[in-house]
């Protein structure tokens, strides 16, 4: 099976077993904030990661991926509500709280984080003995000190700590994605963290490059500058984002551990950074 | 160790986890939600039920009876936001997010979800062959399609299922308290599931009591009927809910499954239940 269908097969059988008698509205608002997705960036890093270390647990691996798509949508719905960034769309459709109200949107966001838990706990009854490893990775990649939570509330400090709010509101869950595909696969997380953590900085130069080219129609101008978030545009300008987005791939690559599929995923990943160089964004001479 | 004394030592144990380098609100308002507690009803009869059980890996049950505990503070923080019952303050004083604003409210209940659920990775580091049953426990409590999210959400439905409504808002996380302390002591977790849904019932017609009874200086008087909310004292009268209560402690003490301390366990439940009584409700002869 594809990396998408695997993914998108995942997320499906972890929402399926939500829905037996449950409150409708909710439901509905899960299946929202999930489906269609966005590109499922992580969650085929994911994927990428434990083919490289052997997937002997693809059930395990397809739950983490999935989990770690669900972690994402949730902090999405959460970021959206009206006390955050009020945004009345997201990938192109009303956001959750926009659809549902705001109290199902807290709600969907909640269950999504656990329905996170949930699955990786289904996906590894197989392979019990991986599941610490895998509770412990997402937990950090979205809980306190460094994960999404957290990055989120520097948001709302006086005096933000820059480089731990960076890390933590992108980069997070980009090394969760990695070392949790190690780890779903029975290697050891750790080696796989720097991977990630490039990753993660790298796409949120992208974002930034996004952000500071797009039109109307795809994102809303400027969000960025408007709250007053750091941006590596405003910092480098835009050619110097672009270099730093070149060499944060090069770090990338660099940085994936001795395994079976290296060779493969090296390719994967320069490809992958490749595609998130706005295409509308001429470089300026 | 006391019950009481496990229970703050094992909250403090996780909450000190995600302090280091963390942004200082968002760890406040954890705090904040987390210490000082109420009753700490939950965690108790969790560490009751594995007592009964044989205790036989005390970090586990500590780490579960902690993680219950955190998901109800969890659930308080999202119910108490403006968008739901929009509460300025909680056991006596403010309300996280009328200390600390609803953005960090939100990521405080976020953040303490997911803490729930690294503190039991941590506490079963010695027993991993437990772990996945206290996660899928715990999940299923909180989660959809019958947890504390469900039981929440069908407050915003036009047609609420009154029975999954109850089972779910209260019954869930009192039957995952004593579900998961089996659990942690090793044993079949399914057989205690009764125990814990009788309890729960129980509580919840005790807190219909109380708010009928309350004072405005205890808790908003008539918020259940303000809300729409299904009552037992509105459904059967004063009498008939405190006939009610007294029947369920009784189905509580007789839905103890065999174990090593069933009969001090039995006591236990038999004088909680007469403590759930609110002391300035005098019986309507």
């Amino acid at each position: 099976m594809d990396p998408t269908a695997r993914i998108e097969t995942a997320l499906n059988r972890a929402f399926l077993r939500t829905l037996p008698g449950g409150p409708p509205l909710l439901a509905g608002a899960m299946r929202h904030a999930i489906f269609p997705g966005g590109a499922r960036v992580r969650p085929r890093l994911c994927l990428a990661v434990a083919a490289a270390c052997g997937d002997d647990a693809p059930d395990a691996t397809d739950a983490v991926a999935a989990a770690i798509e669900m972690l994402h949508c949730a902090s999405l719905v959460h970021d959206d509500l009206p006390c955050f960034d009020d945004a009345a769309t997201r990938r192109g459709k009303p956001s959750v709280h926009a659809a549902f109200g705001s109290p199902i949107a807290v709600l969907a966001g909640d269950a999504l984080i656990v329905l996170a838990f949930q699955a990786i706990a289904w996906g590894a009854l197989a392979t019990p003995a991986r599941l610490g490893a895998l509770v412990l990775t997402l937990g950090q990649a979205v809980g306190m000190p460094s994960g999404i939570c957290a990055g989120q509330a520097w948001e709302s400090e006086p005096n933000p700590d820059i480089t731990a709010y960076q890390r933590a509101k992108t980069g997070a869950l980009f090394a969760a994605a990695t070392m949790a595909g190690a780890a779903a696969a029975g290697a050891d997380p750790l080696p796989w963290r720097h991977l990630g953590e490039y990753l993660g900085l790298a796409y949120q130069v992208a974002d930034d490059l996004l952000d500071a080219a797009a039109t109307e129609a795809d994102k809303p101008v400027g969000q960025d500058a408007r709250l007053g978030r750091p941006n590596a545009v405003q910092t480098y300008g835009i050619n110097g984002a672009l270099d730093l987005l070149t060499s944060l791939a090069h770090d990338a690559a660099a940085a994936i551990p001795d395994c079976p599929g290296a060779t493969p995923l090296r390719a994967l990943i320069t490809q992958e950074a490749s595609r998130l160089v706005p295409k509308n964004l001429a470089r300026v001479a």
